[in-house]
Order: C-alpha cells, then sequence, then structure tokens
C-alpha cells in the first residue's frame, strides 16, 4: 500500500511538468549536463556519433516496418532490432538537441508500428513456448519495449495529444499487456525471460505514468511478490551477486536489471532500489567483471566464447555502477569498452575517463556463492599476480545452473600470462550463424560441451555427472569446504557426494607462490571414493603445442579411432596412449611465449592419453583441440594430484629461449592419519611441501616423508625447504 | 689499388684523433647530438634502459665467461651471446656519459676473453662444417665480433697501451683470422654466413685501423672480388632486393649487410657503399618490410612465422634507411617496432616519432625480382584495400631458395582482414626448445614442411616438385608471363616446365574490386598439362571454423587414416571426403570476424578432401590445421578456378551476424580457342566476367557464353555486368 502511493506521487509530479521531461535511464538532469558540455569527451562522442549514424542512415533508408515473417538472424527479426534502436536514439538526439526532425522520425516510426501491432497474429516462426509478435520469441519483444520506451519517453511530452494517444492505445499498453497478462507463465518466471517483462511493463508504466504498470512489474502478475522484479532481484542472483548460469548468461540478464533499476531510481528514489538486498544490483554488476580474464567472461556453462567487458549490458552496467560508487577502476573497464551510453552517467564515466581518473580495476580473489541463499556451493577465483597478466585460477564449485549448465562439478580453468591455458570449451553454438542450425544451440551442444567428459574434472566409468539429466543435478550442489586467501597461497576445496550415487569427489586447488621470480604453481588435489573399483578419469583440456613428455607414448600414427561412443566420449580421438606404471606422468606445452608443465600423480599405476576433440562431427561443428585424460583402471578411492608449472620465455621475434624444460625436479606424496605431504623439489634444490588435511578442521597433524618429520594445525601448511 | 689508398687515409685520420671516437655504428657525430639531447624521445629512452640494465644486472652478477661446452640454446651458449651485448652496451654507454664504470666493465671482459681465445680449442659441440671456437657455429662466432668490436671501438682510444695490446693481439686479431684466413670456405661463401664473417672481419679492420682486414673483407679472402662483401651484395640479392631464400633469412641476412654498410659509410663515404649497385643495401631494407603482414614476415620457406618486423635486424635496418631517404613512413615500422638503437640514426628515427612525424608505410602492390639478375622469377605481392586490413595475396613465383626453399613452386598465400586466411606451414622448428630435436629443424621440416603438398599449390601423382631434389630445383624457375597492377586489379600469372617431368604448370591469380562496398575476390586460375593421365591434387590450408560446404561429405566419424604414406601424403587425415561430378564445390569457413567461400570450378569431376595435419607425426611436433584438397584421379589436362570470396561480419559482442552466407550464386566457365570466360554472378544479379587468354599478347579475343559474346584484346579483361 505505502509502495502504490509513493509511486503515484512521483508519477503526479513528473507528468506536471510544462516540458519534455524523460524519466527513465535518460533523465533531465542528465540532458542538461549534456547540453552543457562543450566538447563531448571521447566515449561519449563516439556514442553519440554512432547514434547520429543510424538516425541518418535511418532517414535515408526511410520507415522500413516489415510484416514479421523470419526467425532470429532473419530479415524482419533483424530489422525490427534495428528499428528499436532507431526509436530509442532518435529521442535522445531530440532532448540533446530538440532538433524536431529527430521528435519526427521517432514519431513516424512508433505510429507505423502502431498501425500495425493490435492486429498482429503470433510469429509465424514461433517455438513452443512464449511466442511474441513482432518476433518469434517474447523474449525479443521485451527488449523491443525496453528501447522503444525510452525513445518515447524522451518525445512524449513534445507529441500531440493525438499521436500520444495513438501510441499508446494502440501500441504501447497493448504490448505491455501481451508481455504480461497476456503472457502469464514469462512474467511469472523467475528467470530472465521474467526480467525482461518486468522491465519492459514497468518502464512503461513510469512513462505513461501508470502506476498500476509499475505495481504489477515491481510484485508480480498477483501483486503479491511472489514474482516480478523484487522476487527476481531477491531469487536470481546469490547474496555475492553471482547468477546461478554463470556470467555469460548473467551479462545478459544484467541489462533489464540495471536499466529498471535505474529508471525505479529516478522515478521513485525512496524506494532506495540500489540498496535493496544489500546492494544486490551493484553486486551484480561487479561480480559480472570479476568474473573475466583478458577482457572476456570465464566461458562456463552454455557462454559463448567471444563475449566480454565490451558487450553493451556492461556498457550500461559499468555507467550506472559509476555513478553509485564512484569507483574509478570502473573507469578502466570504461576505456576497453571504448563507449558508454547516451546518459547523465555515460556523460559522467566519458568525462571522468577523459580526464585520467581511470585506475585499473581491481580483480580480487575471491568466492562468489551461488544459489539465493548463499548456500549452494560457489565460484571460487584465484587470483595472484599483477595486471592484465595474472594467474586466474577458476573453480567451479557452482550448483548446476539450470538448463544451460553443464555436467561438470568442480570443473577447473587455468589462465596465465594473458592467456587461457587449462580451458573450458564453452557452447558448440554459432550466434546467428544460418549454416549452422540458424545459429541455435549445435547437437553437439548436448552430446559434447555439455558431458562432464568434455571439462577439467573427474569422469567415473565414462558417465556424466547425475547421468546428465539437470533437472536432477539441480536438486543439489558442492559443499564448500574451505577457502583462504594469502599473500602466497590461495586454496579452495569443496566436495559432492551425489553427481555419481555414492561417491565423493573431493577437489583442492592451491595456488602458490613457490619463488617472487617465477609465475605461482597451481597444485591440484582430486579425491575420489566410488563404492566399487571404477574406471576414472581426469582430462585436462590445455591450448598450446606440445614440446616434452616423460612417457613412451604410442602414437596413433596412421589411424585412429574415437575413445568412446557416448556421453562425450564418442567426440575425442585418441591420438597417443601410455602407461603410467609409477603413477607419474609430466607433459609440456608451449602457450604463445610460455611453457607450462603439467605433472601429475596418480594414487594408482594408470594409463596416460592425448585426445583431440573432433570424432563424430559429421558437420565440423566442434573446435580440434587436445587434451591429456589421466585413466585409473579400476580403482575404488583415487587420488589424483596435478601440479601446473609456469615456466621458462619463448621469443623468437629476439631469438632466445630459457627455461623450455621444467624446473621441477620430483613430485612426491605421503599419506597417512587422513592427511597428507605433497613434495614438489626444484631443480636449484629448494622443494615445497604441503600439508593437507583430509577435514578442515584444526587438529594437529605430524607426518614423516624421507626422514623429515611434518607438524600442522588445521587444513593445510606450506613448508618451504 | 685506389681502393686501398682510400682506406687508408681515412684509417689515418681517425686515429690521429686525441679522444675515443667511435667510428663504426655510432660515430662521433651521433655522440654529440646525443649527448646534446636532454630528454631522450621514448625509442631511445627505451633502448638506453635496456643497456642500462643489462649493464647493472652484469655489475651485480660479475664477469661470468665460461669455458664454451654447450650447443645452441645451452647455458654457455647463451652466456656469450649476451656478454657480446655486453660489451657493446657497456662501450655505447661509456660514450654516452663519459663514465669510467662502463669502460671497466667492457675492458675487463674483453681482457678476460682475451685471457682465454687462443688456447681455446675447436668447440666440443661442433657440427661437421664451420665450427666456432666459443660457439658451436663460427657463425655465431662472428656475430659475437660483430658486436663486440663496436664496444671495443667505443673505448679504444681510451685504453692503457697494454690493454689494447693484449685485447687487439691476443683476441680480436686472432678472431678476424680465425674467421678469415682460418676458416676459409666459410669466408668465400656467397651466404649469410659469409656476410656475417666478412663484417665481423671488416669492422675489426676499421676499428683497428688495419686496411688489410678491410680489402679482405671487401674483396674475398683472395681480394680479387670473387667472394667478399661487394660480391655478396652483387649476387646475394635480386635487383629489386630481394634475397632468394625468402624474407625470414632474408631479415637475418640484413643485419651484417646494413652494419658492415653503415661502417663502410662512415668511415669511407667516398665508396658510396648505399649506392652501390643502384641502391641495393636499401631496397634490401625496404623490401624485408614489404614482405610482411600484420608485422610479420610472410612465412615462405624455413620461417619460423613468430618472427616480424620488430626483430633486432630490422631495426638497425629502419634506423639507417630513415636516415638515407627520410621515408616517413618508415617511422611507423620504428613506432611498431617500439624501440631503436643506441646510434644517432637511432636518435634521429625516435625524435621523428615522437615529433609525430610517422606516417603509415607505403605498403605495396609490387613484383620482386629473384635472381642476381632478376631473371629467376619473383615474388608478387597484390595489395588491394587501406591499412592494416588491406587483403594481401602472396603469389610465390621465385626460384627455389637454396637448401631452405620449400618445394613450392607457384605457391599461393591469402591475407584478409589483419589474418592469414590461406595459410603458409612455414618451418617445423621449434626455435632454441632443447626437447624439440635441441631447437633444430626436425624431421618433420623435410618430410612435411618442405613437401609441396603442404602447400597451396599443384601436386602431382602425389609426387614432390623436382623430387624434393633442391640441388636439381635451383637450377630451374617460374616465368613470370603476366604482372599488372590497376585500381580494380591486380594480375600475376606464371609458368614452369619442368617441376614434374614435361608438365606445364602456369598459374594465373587476379586480385579483383568486386564492388566498393565489398572486400576484394581472389581469382586463382590453375592450368596442369601432363604428358600422360595423372593424379592432380590441389589443396589449400586454410585458418578457421568451416560453417558450410555444399558437398554431401562423407565424414570419417569413428576412424579416420592417413591419407598416404610418402611425400608429406602421410602426414595428413582424411577428415572427409565427396564426390565433385560437376567440378562444383563450395566451403565457408569463419576466421574471426569475417567469413570466407572457396568455390571451387574443375575442369574434370574429381573429389573433394577435408584434410587435416598431424597424422605420423610420433612426436606432435607438427601444428594441426585443416585444409581442402580437390583432386582430379584421371587427367591429362586440368583447370583448377577457385575463388576466394571474403564476406559478412560475426560480431558476437553486439550478438549480430550478417552474409555469413556467400554472396556468389553462380561460377561458369568457357573455354574455346585458347582463351576463355569466367563468370560470377553475385546474389544481386550483378556479375563479374573474366576474360582471360592463354598467351600474354595482344591478339583479339572473342568468346560467347549464355548467349552473350565478349570481345578483348591482350591477356585480360574484366566485364562488369
Amino acid at each position: 500500500m505505502i509502495r502504490t502511493s509513493l509511486i503515484s506521487l512521483c508519477l503526479l509530479s513528473a507528468a506536471s511538468g510544462a516540458m519534455a521531461q524523460p524519466s527513465l535511464i535518460l533523465t533531465e538532469n542528465g540532458v542538461d549536463a549534456i547540453q552543457a558540455t562543450k566538447e563531448h569527451p571521447p566515449l561519449f562522442a563516439k556514442a553519440y556519433r554512432q547514434a547520429e549514424t543510424r538516425f541518418a542512415r535511418s532517414i535515408r533508408d526511410g520507415l522500413i516496418v516489415p510484416v514479421p515473417t523470419d526467425p532470429g538472424g532473419g530479415y524482419t527479426h533483424e530489422r525490427h532490432k534495428e528499428n528499436y534502436k532507431i526509436i530509442h536514439d532518435a529521442g535522445l538526439l531530440y532532448q540533446f538537441t530538440g532538433e524536431q526532425k529527430y521528435l519526427d522520425h521517432a514519431e513516424a516510426y512508433l505510429l507505423a508500428y502502431a498501425d500495425m501491432y493490435t492486429d498482429l497474429p503470433l510469429h509465424p516462426e514461433r517455438k513452443n513456448q512464449a511466442p511474441g509478435k513482432l518476433f518469434w520469441q517474447s523474449l525479443n519483444e521485451a527488449v523491443w519495449l525496453v528501447y522503444s520506451i525510452q525513445g518515447y519517453d524522451a518525445i512524449r511530452d513534445d507529441l500531440s495529444p493525438q499521436s500520444r494517444e495513438r501510441i499508446e492505445t494502440d501500441l504501447l499498453r497493448p504490448m505491455a499487456e501481451f508481455l504480461s497478462t497476456e503472457s502469464p507463465e514469462t512474467f511469472r518466471k523467475i528467470h530472465n525471460h521474467g526480467t525482461w517483462a518486468a522491465a519492459a511493463v514497468g518502464m512503461t508504466g513510469y512513462a505513461l505514468g501508470d502506476p498500476e504498470l509499475v505495481e504489477r512489474s515491481l510484485m508480480g502478475l498477483d501483486k503479491d511478490g511472489t514474482s516480478g522484479f523484487l522476487a527476481q532481484l531477491d531469487q536470481l542472483f546469490s547474496p555475492d551477486g553471482y547468477y546461478t548460469e554463470g556470467p555469460y548468461y548473467q551479462r545478459y540478464a544484467l541489462m533489464p536489471f540495471v536499466l529498471f533499476g535505474q529508471a525505479i531510481e529516478n522515478n521513485e528514489p525512496d524506494r532506495k532500489i540500489f540498496e535493496y538486498r544489500d546492494g544486490i544490483l551493484l553486486k551484480a554488476i561487479t561480480s559480472t567483471v570479476q568474473q573475466s580474464y583478458g577482457g572476456k567472461f570465464f566461458p562456463i556453462n552454455d557462454a559463448i566464447r567471444e563475449k566480454g567487458l565490451d558487450t553493451i549490458e556492461l556498457v550500461y552496467g559499468v555507467a550506472a555502477a559509476y555513478s553509485l560508487t564512484g569507483d574509478k577502476g570502473l573507469l578502466s573497464i570504461a576505456e576497453q569498452q571504448g563507449v558508454t551510453v547516451l546518459t547523465g552517467d555515460g556523460l559522467n564515466v566519458a568525462t571522468s575517463v577523459a580526464n585520467g581518473d581511470a585506475e585499473p580495476f581491481s580483480y580480487e580473489t575471491m568466492i562468489l556463492s551461488d544459489g539465493p541463499d548463499g548456500n549452494q556451493g560457489g565460484l571460487a577465483i584465484l587470483r595472484m599476480g599483477k595486471g592484465d597478466d595474472a594467474q586466474t585460477v577458476v573453480a567451479k564449485h557452482t550448483s548446476q545452473g539450470m538448463g544451460h549448465g553443464h555436467f561438470d562439478k568442480l570443473a577447473l580453468i587455468l589462465y596465465d600470462g594473458g592467456q587461457e591455458i587449462l580451458t573450458d570449451y564453452g557452447a558448440a553454438r554459432f550466434l546467428n550463424v544460418p549454416s549452422k542450425d540458424g545459429g541455435r544451440y549445435l547437437p553437439e551442444n548436448t552430446s559434447w560441451a555439455k558431458q562432464t567428459v568434455a571439462h577439467n574434472t573427474v569422469v567415473v566409468n565414462e558417465t556424466t555427472h547425475f547421468d546428465g539429466d539437470w533437472e536432477r543435478a539441480q536438486e543439489s550442489w558442492p559443499t564448500i569446504r574451505f577457502f583462504e586467501t594469502s599473500d602466497k597461497v590461495n586454496i579452495v576445496s569443496s566436495t559432492i557426494s551425489d553427481a555419481y550415487p555414492d561417491t565423493d569427489l573431493t577437489r583442492t586447488s592451491l595456488q602458490i607462490s613457490a619463488d617472487d621470480t617465477r609465475a605461482p604453481l597451481l597444485v591440484d588435489v582430486f579425491d575420489v571414493a566410488a563404492p566399487k573399483r571404477s574406471t576414472i578419469d581426469l582430462p585436462f583440456y590445455f591450448s598450446g603445442q606440445l614440446t616434452d613428455t616423460d612417457l613412451p607414448l604410442q602414437r596413433y600414427n596412421a589411424r585412429q579411432t574415437a575413445l568412446g561412443d557416448k556421453n562425450g566420449y564418442q567426440h575425442l580421438w585418441t591420438e597417443a596412449v601410455a602407461d603410467t606404471p609409477d603413477g607419474h606422468s609430466l607433459f609440456t606445452w608451449l602457450n604463445k611465449d610460455r611453457f607450462y608443465t603439467y605433472h601429475s600423480l596418480t594414487s594408482d599405476a594408470g594409463e596416460a592419453r592425448i585426445v583431440r576433440i573432433g570424432a563424430n562431427d559429421p558437420n565440423f561443428n566442434l573446435r580440434s583441440q587436445q587434451g591429456i585424460m589421466i585413466r585409473l583402471k579400476d580403482s575404488k578411492t583415487a587420488r589424483f594430484i596435478s601440479v601446473f608449472e609456469p615456466h621458462g620465455t619463448y621469443d623468437p621475434a629476439q631469438e632466445f629461449t630459457v627455461e623450455s624444460e621444467s624446473q621441477i625436479t620430483s613430485l612426491q606424496s605421503t599419506h597417512k592419519n587422513r592427511a597428507s605431504l605433497i613434495r614438489i623439489e626444484f631443480s636449484g634444490g629448494e622443494a615445497l611441501v604441503i600439508g593437507l588435511a583430509e577435514e578442515p578442521s584444526d587438529k594437529k597433524h605430524t607426518l614423516t616423508h624421507d626422514g623429515r618429520t611434518y607438524s600442522w594445525t588445521g587444513f593445510y601448511k606450506i613448508f618451504r625447504e
């Protein structure tokens, strides 16, 4: 009740102004500041130029409002997408300049849509769920309205009453109803499709001065708070701002959150929406940036690997976050983006960047909890080193992440020297490429990319976690046992017991500074306890060219076959195989200008395979990439100790190569009384000894290795010799 | 005689000064200018900082002059390389600052070498030919002297007579003799090893005031001009400045030419060495730059693909060339290099760059003739478009290029949009990586990289050009039939008749601007006339991910085999195969943000294969890469028409994809009366018709295609419909 009356008050005051006063993302204050700026700073000027260019092209081409016929990527689809940008940009340019031509063009487009919209049937290319009218999915329709309503808001007060009436009655209100009351299933969804719909309807409510639409958006169709924007803010993000589908979908979901959040702030500041749930909107923005390396998002789950910080969603996000926090680290992200948004916030960012205020963004070691209550595992990000080349370990100890999640419990990614070293495949999809299944997710996304064997984690008996059933997978998640960060050691350890029936999977990953002059080591300990003897595989997919191994590999020289026939194994060629009689093996590869050695030590003798992605891929949908797979063939309990060591320099331009060979001379392990010692010795004679307990308790442990006794209290300790 | 007396005069005058007066690359004028510069411009400051850092590190570490034991890449090898840089840099820093510590350190190092050198045996790791003492090869020894003599030259006049005597008597003279009179075979070689030796000995002659050494270097061991520097200038470069081994070796060979050339110029300007042979030294420098794309050299022959414009050889080259020509385009190359040399020329470059004088380097369409007389074929470089993204076609119509040459007559590379699209493998070698056969050329360099099938050119009966015998290959070369460049069309055509016995191979490549709004097309016509029915293959290795084909490919899904068992075919996996019953096929791939469609039209029905490099590669020495191979199985004469069409945009960041499908709707050909028409029709209905005669004469040709008659005079004409 109180909420409703607040809204009414604000809307009343907004409507009482005599001049066009935009009030969604661009505000009167923003317009004043932009008009007062004699020379636009570069990032803003670029956005301004883009808008002018789009407008000029549209004036040249004339109105183009085709009857909707094509699916995603097709002509009418792309055209209607272009049109909402034209309406948006023309409206904003009208605000900045007061020039009638901009208003006229936005008005003409909106009237053209008003002529068509009410009589439109559902889209002919609609899929089973949530069809649109202008587009095959109602999702796109919501995006259309989120953009167009901003354009309309910018011209509304200066339109004739007749035009206003037609546009609102025949287009905006019907569309808002279509997206809410007429698509109740989507509108009630706690899902990014629901957020887009809520943002579209709510922003329309503010623009049209209709508190009912706003209320519906905030509190859900039934206005009881079980759905709608606030429920989405409560449930879609973890308390740390992690979005359960992962950063690729997070940045997409972010857009309606940021835009509607700003519209709420600008219209009803008393709601303190940016303080809602301990500032969850802001956390959602900054945690998205944290989930990136070298400008690209961590490609976990169904991610398009090319997506990064320069997406428009994050351009809006950074502008909003900077206005709220003044965090100068965000300015360096804006610099990378190379552009900003045409709002007061955007001008603010661009001006600060032009003033040289940017500071490096503070990428941190952290664990982002998953789940609405933050108790469904989490994404651990371990960082060591400075700047863009800092080594970064991503330990995916999260929950499933719904239908776009991959079956890769406890998976791992390693970045170093600016490169992705241990890789995640991401999605098998070529966005909007018609010849690749219309740009949709490819069959190989299911048969390969989602399968456990496609990831850097353990596979038991060549089957996929949770048998590949995402709804079952959704029911459980890893337990974070331990997470600690210090100057010289970052560590995370988690366990999950039902990825396979009655099987404990426990992974402990340590990022350790061995020596100030070297890149950090990644020491990874994977323990498996199965109910019966099993085949246990641990693959690592790497980026680079193999330069060395200590195994007598049997290479499949003139003939090679697929490794298996299901669960992703059918997509792997076996290129070479060797036994590992003493459990040891070593592989070195070259990535760009640095070498990486993978030292493996397993609890039992086993096999090592070099594999390559690409078998059973009739349409060449998969990328060709190598992996190393260690297999224990008949183990009930198994431990895989993996040490990843960056070393040396390869500089063909200056013609020098140093330390192309591993500087680790031995890797040994001792296990007793539920505690272990892992000893890593270097060529100079110095050594790192890692004491590791099975349980992260305060208990004291004492172990002897090679005549020396090591004692420690607690989960782990690093001894330097 | 006249030459000798000139030298004597100059040396006399140099020796008469009272102060240390360097006179090799750094000169007195240079020192004055450098001392007069209050704030070093950035490129110079960087080089200066590097020298100071090297010196400081060396002072910290103390003198380290190990007994030579290790081969290339090993510890003593790398140490002696570091030492010559220390001597060089310390000498120069002494000149700039007059600080005694620099002189002392260079002197101490030189004396330490003087203590050791005369008693040194030949290097224990020497190979069969041309051993050194400090290094396994005398080549490295010559490089040592080229650097160290510059350091010595910078301190000589200020040394005590005793030190001077010891260094010259026990080190420099013995080394100069070792490299010349004691290594006559190398010193007489018309080869870059010979040039390094000549430069080392000649520069030592100038520094020590010994005209005999200079004369020996210029005119050869026998002082008759049959060998030595001038003979090398006459014979190693074509009149256009092309070095027959290709750009990778050209930039390496360049260093002694540039350095000794400058030393000659500074000591004996009357020789006008930079005017010698119509300015061949300058042409050699600028033609090296021309043989690059995106900062990397064209990777033809035994090239390390990473090598590019930023190599130190070209840093010297650009500084020298800019001083000679004032060409501001060279400054943009210096900008890319990010550093310059510590000489007057270097300061000049750095100052001009800091003043903002840099202009884009003028990359041009050209043919660089090969052979000392310029009549042994040539390297055609076709360019269209602006800036770094200009499309560039490299047509390798050169001669063999000696022992480092590949058997790839008439091979082709295509660059577009800043990327290498149709690729050349380069060398199979990991420079200085001990685990990769000591960093030497790998066995797969011979079994794969040099073989014809590894290149984008025709293979007859699965054998290699000239049966893989480079000395036989060295005897012949293609005949350039035609080369022409215009605004809208660049064309080159060549033929060779003895790559295979009695077999004519003729390749005509046209780069055509089809439309101002599109990237140019590459239209490539390869004609083969064999003495009997043969299997004729034309492979194209491409960089990217296949997205489309119009062939019903039979994919080798769960099992694949090597394509052959010798001549490189053993290294190819067949991934898929299809018949091409009407001679047509189409393949589209995605490279970064652009699509490429390869349209093939052959004179007969045949087969198309998707192949991948990597079979029979026991040590993973080869890079994995795909190719498309068109095969005609039983043809006496064959024509392969290949059209490469860049199209569309793939932008996952902005989530749009346009024109992912080819815009060419048909490719047809008519052949009659020793002339042909090739008709390329586009989706908009417009067409390009290429009239092509068999002989590049002025004859008139008339052909009819599809009811239309086309007439033209001469070798070719483009009709636009």
